[in-house]
């Protein structure tokens, strides 16, 4: 993964996140999987990417269970790329990313996509909203709790290799 | 920035975020400084970054209005880095990030900051709305619109530094 960041040691949900979805094109790769592509010369065609990188990227997603492999094609053997219920679940927070650059970076400007809100037919301009009161998060409105067990991310990915090995 | 990735001939507005906050670190470095974290030697102690890097992140931040630097001696001189509100905003999509990892990747554990919603007193569980219908987003209730005059990034930058000299 060459000069990424080691984040082993971070005791923090955010460089848990970083670590899976971090790397360089990570994230393009999954919001591409969101519209459809899934096999890898699709990924190629669409992004510019060399191969190895490519290819190093979607082995790390398939092991951090992001993607899952499906066999298509008997021979010669080819396996598209499925996303996951965890990797579903990155949805909100690409969401939230692309609303971020749509409006800080490309501003007047717009960008290729926008995401249309089927249920009422407009642009989504999303919010946080609290799950438990329902109401809207303002963002001052949070405070940070500290837990001084918690376990650093290079301790619960030994946790899970020995999980894995039990199993 | 070494090999990160080049994502000027992309038109989205995913990528035009993750050029500005995508390197390695980045994202946690925005993440102390909602916790308070505001001087050089402060993030350096926490993170354990080696100077260099530390300073190349803090002056992209800074060329790309995330922080604005603030004098706070004179002899020597040195700066704090405050927050824009264009860096406060990246809150949603860090909350977000946060909330997956800690799901995903924590799971039973728990990891060491959770937001608390001072609101309602509740560990913050975030949820997406539409800011037009106020409507809860399901992410199967989303398409994408393609707008096929968008500019790419390294379109973007250029028009920015044009603008940025005619200044």
């Amino acid at each position: 993964m060459g000069r990424s960041a080691d984040y082993s040691k971070q005791r923090c949900a955010i460089a848990a996140s970083l670590e899976i979805v971090g790397e360089p094109w990570t994230l393009l790769i999954i919001r591409d999987a969101f519209d459809g592509v899934c096999r890898f010369e699709q990924w190629q065609e669409a992004l510019g990417l060399a191969r190895n990188v490519l290819a190093a990227r979607l082995k790390h997603l398939v092991a951090h269970g992001i993607f899952e492999q499906r066999l298509y094609c008997e021979r010669p053997r080819r396996y598209e790329y499925v996303l996951t219920q965890k990797g579903r679940e990155l949805r909100p927070m690409i969401v939230f990313m692309s609303d971020w650059g749509a409006r800080h970076v490309y501003g007047e400007e717009k960008p290729v996509t926008e995401f249309i809100h089927e249920a009422c037919g407009h642009s989504l301009s999303p919010v946080a909203h609290c799950a438990h009161c329902e109401q809207r998060v303002q963002m001052t409105d949070l405070f940070s709790q500290q837990n001084p067990d918690a376990k650093s991310i290079g301790e619960l990915n030994r946790a899970r290799l020995v999980a894995e090995e039990i199993e």
